[in-house]
């Protein structure tokens, strides 16, 4: 990948880049008062471009294949850079589906009168300038840009150097959208280089990018960390647990665990370790372990899990691990103080679940249990921005501060202060 | 202030400091449980320490006023430093206060049924632990632990080396106070060292802590966004503006002016820049720029403005200068567009104001003025925690992301997701 072929722009990255950020600093002030109106119809527009412009779109997917092929990329990488007519299809409903949204922006709450007479609350405003980077799949493109454009913020778009032809051609369709709505075409914008000091540039312009998406892997994600000066919003690790307390209902508890596990492997609310009390241990684990045998998936246990099912002892850094894949980590524990301290201790803080009719035992892990999600009697999977009804998802933060969690649309917005006086001063 | 005399800490900083960070995180989830009731018991325990120990306080505190005053620091410096009985007062008011004030902890917010038969609503949750750096004023020890003792954060207070008998003083009087109410002495630690690396080794102990709240001035926060690996809640610069429109009532302009900029000089929601519409200009200032005079402001404005009255003539930097002092820069525009992207290219995005009846212009001002906050006929001096009801004000933020305008104790608070089942899986 890094020894690809040099693009069309050959001028100073960094100084091309800072031109990116210039021109959409001047778009996102354009775009912050923009009425939902013009987003909707220049999503509209794009999607009509997209559908219009079908056999350019192969074309240059084609030339992104060729190449792919040709540098021998895994099937996996190269069949997620495919762009086929399902996939356009999806592409085109999902812009229908983010115009369809309520429009974040300039939503005013808590308006109220101060003992001064002055009345203060809070508008929701877009952040501003977002910067994404992401991987090969092309239509993060227009998904990434639908969610910038919809709540009022410019973008500018860093894809995997693998599509850039792909990627290229559907910014294409997206400036043709902006045109025709009348918004600024800067609103959206590609970096049109495969450069590799792009990102490191993007990732230093604090005066024009307010934040930073990695949509990615954990190399990504850790590089955007390691080097970036501009707040992020990002996802790094996904090491869920379930919790099978002592007074769980067990078909409840074998639902809940098989589904948490088994559903999909390799997402990050997928459950990477099964906390089982000691009490219940025997019960759930008869039901529990052929199951996900059936399904592929290996065990490994600790001392007291394989005294009661086969497996491989888990080491100390199984509890650490996501796997996404069919492996799970089991521990029988003492009781719901352990597994909390085992989940707060090993796990990644992202989303986890108790399984009890104990109303007492389900308040305590609610409110004990640090991560972004904390659920009782329902599988980990549900932790998704669609499923909790945000509507659209930019992903999924693992972060504490602004959003944690599924994050919606009103996750790449901020509120600021609003007062209205009538000549009030300060006395 | 560098030179100054070692202290009873002398291990190696940086693992001090991790242990302080370790002992901080294990008191942080002690305090994420605890109930409203033991927070505001420790509160007023505190204060009652403080009461009980005055000769301490001011014994201790007599030891870095001599120290400074051998060190020959400013009069100012000096002053800021001095915990006499009223400040002694005003501390144990202040601990009261907040103890007064409602837990936002656990408060759960939109639970909804989901089509899937799920629950999902939001729960406010502590940050975990803050690191706050501040300098000279030793009541920031006393306001900062109760802040973050309030919102259920351990808090690691690394105060000006100036104060640091009266710091460790404060802290012993807290660490009392949280015994008495059960709750771990380690959810408020102050560095004993005056090491500088403290900073350093704070700044990037990303696994310890959550957020860093520097409270200071420039030269701090600058330091801490440069070196800080961990996200932070801050304030840069207060560069405000007071707009106005041709359509203003004059009255109401004057008044707004005068205060904005003259009822304190050096907070950072005074006005720096005045911004006149062309049609008023000769009105507004020739009853303004009396007043002005006369409460000893120099003023520095663009041609026109010079045409209308004295002044020395303003360079393009004075548009960017926070003076926090008696300057006032003033420039006659054409009209609201001028003035709006005047604030939004020279502006802090701190707080503007615009004084007009028209209100349509309003309405424009307030969705395309990029600022933390903005206001119609209100003295931009409202820009204030206790202003604006928040009961207590960790600070104002001039960030984007999480926080934004003043900050108080739900700043320091973020929100996870609570899911409630009955044994649901997702299909």
């Amino acid at each position: 990948m890094h020894s690809m072929q040099q693009t069309e722009v050959n001028v100073d990255i960094r100084s091309y880049m800072r031109g990116l950020g210039e021109r959409a600093r001047a778009a996102s002030r354009a775009l912050a008062g923009a009425p939902a109106a013009a987003k909707n119809r220049a999503l509209a527009a794009v999607a009509e471009n997209i559908d219009k412009t079908r056999d350019d779109l192969a074309a240059q997917n084609r030339k992104d294949l060729e190449r792919a092929r040709r540098m021998d990329l895994d099937a996996a990488s190269i069949d997620r850079l495919e762009l086929n007519e399902s996939r356009l299809n999806a592409i085109i409903a999902g812009l229908h589906q983010i115009a369809d949204l309520p429009d974040p922006v300039g939503a005013i709450t808590n308006l109220n009168y101060r003992p001064s007479g002055i009345q203060v609350g809070q508008m929701r405003v877009p952040l501003g300038v977002i910067g994404i980077i992401y991987e090969s799949r092309p239509n993060v493109t227009a998904d990434a840009a639908a969610l910038g454009l919809k709540s009022g913020n410019a973008v500018i778009l860093r894809g995997g150097s693998e599509a850039l032809n792909s990627n290229l051609a559907i910014t294409r369709c997206i400036a043709r959208g902006l045109a025709a709505a009348g918004l600024p075409e800067a609103s959206v914008q590609a970096v049109a280089s495969v450069d590799r000091g792009a990102v490191g540039a993007l990732l230093r312009m604090s005066e024009y990018v307010d934040v930073i998406v990695p949509r990615g892997g954990k190399g990504l994600v850790e590089r955007v960390m390691r080097e970036s000066s501009i707040p992020t919003i990002k996802h790094l690790d996904g090491v869920c647990h379930v919790y099978i307390d002592d007074q769980a209902d067990i078909d409840k508890a074998v639902r809940i665990a098989v589904n948490a596990k088994t559903q999909r492997f390799g997402t990050c609310n997928t459950m990477e370790t099964l906390l089982v009390h000691k009490k219940i241990a025997r019960l759930a684990l008869s039901r529990i372990a052929p199951m996900m045998r059936r399904a592929g998936v290996a065990l490994r246990g600790c001392e007291r899990t394989l005294a009661l099912t086969d497996g491989v002892p888990a080491t100390e850094q199984d509890w650490y691990e996501e796997y996404l894949a069919p492996i799970l980590a089991v521990r029988i524990v003492d009781g719901i103080d352990q597994a909390m301290e085992h989940i707060n201790g090993y796990g990644s803080r992202h989303t986890d679940a108790v399984v009890t009719e104990n109303i007492g035992r389900a308040r305590r892990f609610l409110l004990e249990v640090d991560s972004s999600s904390v659920m009782v009697n329902a599988s980990t999977r549900f932790a998704d921005g669609f499923e909790y009804g945000l509507g659209a998802e930019v992903g999924i933060s693992t972060d504490k501060l602004h959003a944690r969690g599924p994050v919606g649309l009103t996750g790449l917005t901020s509120q600021k202060f609003v007062v209205f006086g009538d000549g009030h001063i300060r006395e």
